[in-house]
């Protein structure tokens, strides 16, 4: 079976032309901020793969099927700070980012709780895992990591799959040449609607309306706030949030990162939120603070923190707290994979659900396990089989398999236990086309299958320590990136990753693919 | 009373990056063609306003009331090939394109017709205009053009109007200055909402269902075809009607100008057009051909001609047919300001209603009328009251006020009566503030209001003469465009005009307005 379809070079040209013109007309776009001038932006699109990739039904369906288990596992852990500053205590130490985080939570929790509502929009990324000594086995979906702060690529996916289904009713997926295996999509796969848009702001809206009315002396309006990066090229990713917002009647403004949140928000006596537009005399009260930036140690400057401090002491139900900020450093990744850990707040059965998804980490610290894994890291022919990762929330700036080795020993020793060391995943290998800024590719692709857990939780107070109560919780949406196999990096705002949507399959279908 | 309202620097910078979003993730753009790679393609806002601008209520009822009017008589010219002969056949002998179409027509007559519905999707451009002698009268609506073939602007205007809307429910309006005459908008004017993108789609809609089933033998399905130009630009302000059809299940494609019409489509024996997408091996019959291009002279060259005279001579449903584009003619809107013109095919009140709105237009002939525009063009003191038009469809190579002179001097005689003379407009002028790709702008600006008619008439023979019988009519739309005030073109895609909304007011807020 061969898939993508064979098309010819004229089919193919006119994939070009419709896929450009429909991200142009969608918002399926960067800005060049460069070209940023006083009364012009230029855009371009953002990378897309042609066709939807394949995907096995069962793995798309189990992941969305983990989602509560996670939902359930992060709201908790963002919770027990006593667990959580003993899993991070060593990584404080050490790394700036996490420190100031928990100096601000710190300072918050000295200062008295006013909020016991949080909002996760959490994504949980997966790849399909094969052990490559058993190639004919079907694969199964590994972790990568869960991301607790400013999950991106929700709104971008949810065009992508719009447009993949748009181009298959048009038929630019029919191959005029035979065999007719190009059907494929028609006959015996399914493209699954994408509503991630509508997911997110529907959990944002939960919370506005969890949060109730203004409390605030003399104000009556209440409003969202998205805390935004400065110049921010993937504004396409983040504005159709809010516009969603508004077409729900809930006001929705965004302030930069730093000064701005200084300049427009200030705390009433009663340390509700409040928030004054250019535009407006009368403040407003802020029901929900939605952070999309704030995870990049640059940001905490003496401005960037006051500005979080300030965010974290109000009122205002924050997405994500500080506590569930932290949840997605790998280090707690790493933590939760430990034997027995899940326990902690998990049924034995969620524990093994989940758990059968962890890739084996390992810290690199003075534990046993740390000392096995600074062995597996520094021998060059154990360490191909292994990432290092920072132990920073999100992507990027990991060292893959032989180049650890070289990494580390340029690396004080004190430093290393800022990271994790994690098996690789060995992912299938299908075959798609991709455009993006940086040109087009035809050949293997890899793909990352992200499910979008939006859930409000409560903190219940017991004694010293607190739990989560999940208040409510919307049905998983999902996304999907797909890269060049040849690839580390998955990053789509570089060009490596592309946006992307699957084509689901049954078993039989999807490894017959993976072997042709 | 100041309109629009002062913001402070703060405020306005805001409105920019709000302005800029909106746009890039509507596809509010135009395509940068020659930064057009194989993977990319850049893009950039289209010229907007910032604030609707102050439009007299009753003139925008007037305009939309006049729009049935203006469609039956459209529809009932475009099926009087009698009088279209008389009025254009001195036009026939000099200009190529008028020429290039009337054969094309007599070649189609002579074959015989073998469709008798015609769906016009027109739009009617207007100015206000006051009387220089008697400024302070109420300004009344005067007819710039009727368009019958590519009306353009529909879809970037209908999202300029939902942006407007946006802007202002998000307090960007508000003026946190004093006086507050800023509040205008909300007190005491209406941002009427735009569905011109509804409009069109649902126009092309009821002609594909009037057309029916297949007839041809062994093809099951019937599609709408959209006749662009290669290259284009101005994309987003056509995709996004084909995705309106898609939504409704009916099948739309693009076919460029020329040689691809030749090569994607055929007429059957029966003279039903056959349309083959790359994508398929199977022919789909074509219910309705939309033209957003073929209006130029430049596309008429053999290949040109031989696939316009395919398509018109085909069962399809033409959007417009030869003679219904020979109607938008400057030629044919001058002959029917002459009196008791409009009486041939209207009611006398009907006749009344719409000939209030014509400004005086002359031929450049030997009528004694044509003698009289002569005398009037080359003085340039008169001139100075005048603009002369190509007798084209559609805007643009206009001469203005006392160039005419030395531009008739530079002409052979004999091509002047391809040339009207139409009194200029004086219109109001309003403010705004502006930004396209040539930069920002602030000042007085001039307004077109443009009303979409679109219906569907039959071609009822009687005799040796025809006559049109309107079949169904949607609701009128409109578009707004808006210009510096100093430059005579409106053309938004060379930037000088920018897409607007109105905001709707009473006379006596319009006039106070206009005096500030």
């Amino acid at each position: 079976m061969t898939y993508p379809p064979r098309l010819s070079d004229e089919q193919y040209a006119a994939l070009v032309s419709d896929i450009k013109d429909w991200q142009i007309t969608h918002g399926s776009l960067l800005k060049l901020v460069h070209t940023d001038e006083e009364n012009t932006v230029q855009c371009q699109p953002v990378g897309t793969t042609f066709f939807p990739t394949l995907f096995p039904r069962a793995l798309f369906d189990e992941a969305h099927a983990l989602q509560t288990a996670f939902n359930k596992l992060y709201a908790a852990v963002a919770e027990d700070d006593e667990w959580l500053l003993d899993v991070l205590r060593d990584l404080i130490e050490v790394d700036d980012l996490a420190s100031a985080l928990w100096e601000i939570y710190s300072e918050v929790k000295e200062e008295g709780f006013v909020q016991d509502l949080t909002l996760g929009i959490f994504r949980s990324d997966y790849m399909m895992h094969v052990d490559s000594k058993e190639s004919l086995r079907r694969p199964e979906l590994k972790q990568v990591e869960l991301n607790t702060v400013s999950c991106a690529g929700g709104v971008h996916t949810n065009i992508v799959s719009d447009m993949h289904r748009h181009l298959h009713r048009t038929g630019a997926y029919h191959s005029a040449q035979p065999p007719n295996s190009e059907n494929l999509i028609t006959r015996s796969s399914d493209l699954p609607p994408n509503s991630t848009l509508k997911t997110i702001s529907a959990g944002l809206a939960a919370a506005h309306k969890a949060y109730g009315p203004a409390k605030s002396q003399g104000v009556t309006e209440t409003c969202i706030l998205f805390i935004v990066a400065a110049d921010n090229f993937n504004i396409a990713d983040e504005r159709p949030i809010e516009y969603a917002l508004w077409d729900e009647s809930i006001p929705s403004y965004r302030v930069p990162w730093g000064h701005e949140v200084l300049i427009h928000t200030s705390l009433s006596p009663t340390r509700e939120l409040l928030y004054r537009p250019a535009s407006r005399s009368n403040a407003m009260e802020v029901s929900v603070v939605y952070f999309r930036t704030g995870f990049e140690i640059y940001e905490y400057d003496d401005i960037g923190r006051m500005g979080r401090l300030q965010l974290e002491n109000s009122r205002a139900i924050k997405s994500p707290s500080i506590l569930s900020h932290l949840t997605g450093f790998k280090k707690v990744q790493q933590a939760l994979t430990a034997p027995g850990a899940l326990e902690r707040w998990l049924t034995p059965a969620e524990a093994s659900m989940l758990s059968r998804t962890f890739a084996p980490m390992y810290p690199l610290d003075d534990t046993s396990s740390g000392q096995h894994a600074k062995k597996l890291a520094l021998d060059p022919e154990t360490a191909s089989n292994y990432v290092l990762k920072p132990s920073l929330e999100g992507g990027g700036h990991n060292v893959y398999g032989a180049e650890i080795a070289a990494f580390l020993q340029h690396t004080p020793e004190e430093l290393w236990k800022s990271y994790v060391l994690m098996e690789k995943i060995n992912p299938p290998l299908l075959q798609n086309f991709m455009m993006s800024s940086r040109g087009l590719y035809e050949g293997p692709v890899i793909s990352e299958l992200g499910i979008f857990g939006v859930c409000l939780w409560k903190r219940v107070q017991n004694g010293e320590s607190a739990q989560a109560e999940i208040v409510s919780e919307l049905n998983p949406s999902w996304s999907l990136r797909t890269k060049d196999a040849s690839v580390d990096e998955m990053s789509v705002v570089k060009g490596y990753g592309c946006f992307d949507s699957p084509a689901l399959v049954d078993w039989d279908v999807f490894m017959s693919a993976v072997k042709a």
